[in-house]
C-alpha cells in the first residue's frame, strides 16, 4: 500500500473510528484500526465486536492499493502530532509502515488484518431519514439511562422504535425510565430493536448538530446502520424481549405540580452537597398547597430550602435518589416541567401533555431520615 | 458570630484560602478554614504547616464578632453552590453554625478553632517590592524543575535569592537546573532562603498577571510572607544549605546551536510518542552541520526528523530524557534558543546571552538504542 492524504483529513478519520476502538478485548486485533486503499478510497476501519465504524477519508491519493493494521493508539498519536501537511504512508509485504509527513519520518509495525472482523453491513430496505442532530437529541435525552451493570444485558440495552412517522427510544436501569418520542418526516414500517446504550453514546459523539445533516439508518435483524457522509456506523443488536416498561407506566395520579427546572436542579444539587458519595441518602421532597420543600441530612449537617410550585391535589413527602431526578430533569429541555405524583411509594412521573418525553423515576425508602 | 456578605465575596475568598488546605493530615483541624470576625473584618484562614493563607472577604458585615473552624471541602462545596445573592452566617456557642442565603438554609457543626495553628507573620523589614506578574513568572519558569520526591527534602525546596536589584530563584532535582533572574526596581539587602516548591505553585495560582498588580515581600529566617491585596501567604521557609549548584555550572562548550524553540518541542514531542511511559528511553540527538537530526526507538517502531540549525562547533551525539527537555523548553519565551553543548556525558546548558535564564538538563546514557 502507498496513499498520501492530509495530516488534517487523516486526523478527523482517526478520530471518528477511534470511538469504536475497544478500552479492553481478548481479541488484539480489535486494539488496531483497519486502513484499505482500494478504488480510490482511503476507508479506516474499527470495531469493538458491538460497533463498528468506517470512515473514508476525505482527500488523499492512492499510488498503490493495499490494507493494514496499525495499533490503534499509536498511530493516532502519530496522526495528532504530525505537522500540518501531506501524509505519506507506505507498506512493505510484511506489514512494515513508514509515515512521512515534512522531515518527520516514523517506522511502525503492522499487521495484515486479515483477522480482522468484517462489518458486513445489509442494507436491503430503503432507510429511515432524520436529521443527525434529531437523532443526537433523542439518544442523549434517554440514554442515560441505561445500566452500566453487564448482569443483566438487556438493561445495558436501550429500546429503538419505528412506528410510522414516529422514533421512540427507552431506557431503563430498574430506578428509572426515559422515554423519547420524535415525529418523522416520513412514514416507515414498524421496527422493534433493542441496541447497546453505550455503543449509542458514542455515536452520538460522531453525529453533528447542524440541522441540516441528515442520517440514514438501516435496521435488519442483527444490526442498525446509521450512514453519515463519509461515515457508517453498524451496531450489533441485542437479542431477546425488551421489558415491558408500558405497564410501568399509568396516569393516575394524586398530586401534579408545575416548577421551574433549572431552579429545581440546582435545589436538588445544593441539598446533595452534604451527602458523600456512595452515601446513597436521599433527597426528601416535601410538597405542600403552594411550595416545594427540599430537605438533605447526614452525619455532617443538614439543609432545607422551598421553591414555589403550582400544584393540584394532595400534599405528598416522597424521598429521590438526587442523581436520578436531576439526570431527568438536564434531559429535558422545558423551563417549567410537571411532575405526577401518587404516593411515596409509587414512581414520579415527569412529562409534557404531548408525552413527547415521559421520565420515571422510583422514589427511595427515607424512614431513617426523619 | 452572626455575619453577613455577598455569595461572590465569600466564594472569592474561599476559593483564595482552600490552596493551603492539605490533601492529607494528620492534623484534623487543618482540614478546616477558619473563618474570623473582629475588627469589622471577616477573615478567612488556611494552613498546611508549610503554607498558611489569609484572606479579607472584601465585602461584609459584622453583627457579631466571633470565630468558628468550619471543614473546608463542605464549607466550600456549599459557597460555590448557594445562589447568587447575600449570605448569612450565624454560630451558637456549640459552633453549631447555619448558613442562609435565599430560601436554602445549612446546619453544618463547626469547632472552636482553637487548635488551628497561628500564622505568626513577621513584617519586620521593610519589604521587598515586585509585581505579581514578575514573581508568578520567575517561579512558573524555575519551580516545574523542584523533585517531586520527599526522600530528599531539599530537593523538594527553591532557592529565593534576593542581591541589590536582582531576584534570582533556582530549582533542581538532580537531572536538571532551572535558574531564573530578574531585576527588580529597587535595592534590597541580601537574602537567600528555600522555600518549598509545591507551596511556590499554589501561591503562583492566587498570584495575578495584571502588570499593575504589585506584592510585597517580607522575609524573616525562618518565613517568606507575600501580600498582596486582601490577602497575605506565609511560606515556612526550609532549614539547611542549598546546593552548591554554580559548580555544576561551566561556560566552556564544544558545540553552540541555536533553533526555534517552538519546532524543537514539537519535534521531541514526535519522537517520544514511541515510548510508552515509564519506559524511560531517551531522545537522541544528533548534531551535524546544519542541522540537528532527532531519533525515538521502541519495540513497537522507529521515529526520526531533522530540524534546520545554526552550529558553531563540533558535531556531537546526545541522548535526553524528553521530559527534561520539553520542560525547559516550555519555560522560556524566546522563539529563537541557544544551547551549548561540551559532549555526550556532560550536561547541556540552555542559556541566552545576559543569561537571565540558564537551563541546564543532564544527558541520558544511550549505548543500548543504536
Amino acid at each position: 500500500m502507498k496513499i498520501s492524504c492530509s495530516q488534517a483529513a487523516l486526523l478527523e478519520s482517526v478520530n471518528v473510528v477511534s470511538k469504536a476502538v475497544p478500552v479492553k478485548t481478548t481479541m488484539p486485533i480489535l486494539e488496531c484500526i483497519l486502513l484499505k486503499a482500494f478504488n480510490g478510497q482511503i476507508i479506516l476501519t474499527a470495531s469493538n465486536m458491538d460497533l463498528g465504524i468506517e470512515n473514508i477519508v476525505r482527500d488523499g491519493e492512492i499510488e498503490e492499493e493495499g490494507i493494514v493494521a496499525l495499533d490503534a493508539k499509536l498511530f493516532s498519536d502519530v496522526v495528532r502530532n504530525l505537522p500540518k501537511s501531506t501524509v505519506y504512508l507506505e507498506t512493505d509485504e510484511l506489514y512494515h509502515t513508514t509515515i512521512r509527513c515534512d522531515k518527520a519520518l516514523y517506522k511502525v509495525i503492522g499487521k495484515s488484518g486479515q483477522d480482522f472482523p468484517a462489518l458486513d453491513p445489509v442494507k436491503i430496505s430503503d432507510p429511515i431519514e432524520m436529521t443527525q442532530a434529531s437523532l443526537k437529541d433523542i439518544i442523549r435525552q434517554t440514554s442515560f439511562s441505561v445500566s452500566d451493570n453487564d448482569a443483566n444485558k438487556m438493561m445495558t440495552g436501550m429500546l429503538a422504535q419505528i412506528h410510522g412517522n414516529m422514533m421512540k427510544m427507552v431506557a431503563l436501569d430498574g430506578h428509572r425510565i426515559s422515554i423519547r418520542v420524535i415525529e418523522l418526516k416520513d412514514s416507515y414500517p414498524d421496527y422493534k430493536v433493542i441496541v447497546p446504550g453505550k455503543q449509542m453514546t458514542e455515536i452520538n459523539k460522531i453525529l453533528s448538530s447542524e440541522t441540516d445533516d441528515m442520517v440514514q439508518i438501516y435496521i435488519t435483524s442483527s444490526q442498525m446502520i446509521f450512514d453519515i457522509e463519509y461515515t457508517m456506523m453498524v451496531i450489533r443488536l441485542i437479542d431477546g424481549e425488551y421489558f415491558n416498561y408500558e405497564q410501568m407506566i399509568r396516569n393516575e395520579f394524586n398530586t401534579k405540580l408545575t416548577v421551574n427546572r433549572r431552579e429545581l436542579i440546582e435545589s436538588v444539587n445544593r441539598a446533595t452537597l452534604l451527602v458523600k458519595e456512595g452515601d446513597k441518602k436521599p433527597v426528601i421532597v416535601s410538597i405542600t398547597d403552594d411550595q416545594m420543600e427540599l430537605m438533605g441530612n447526614s452525619a455532617v449537617g443538614s439543609m432545607n430550602e422551598s421553591l414555589p410550585i403550582v400544584k393540584e391535589g394532595a400534599d405528598q413527602m416522597i424521598g429521590f435518589n438526587p442523581k436520578f431526578l436531576v439526570e431527568a430533569l438536564r434531559a429535558i429541555d422545558d423551563e417549567e416541567i410537571t411532575m405526577y405524583l401518587y404516593d411515596a411509594k409509587s414512581p414520579c412521573f415527569i412529562r409534557n401533555d404531548t408525552e413527547t418525553y415521559n421520565y420515571v423515576v422510583l422514589p427511595v425508602n427515607f424512614n431513617n431520615v426523619r
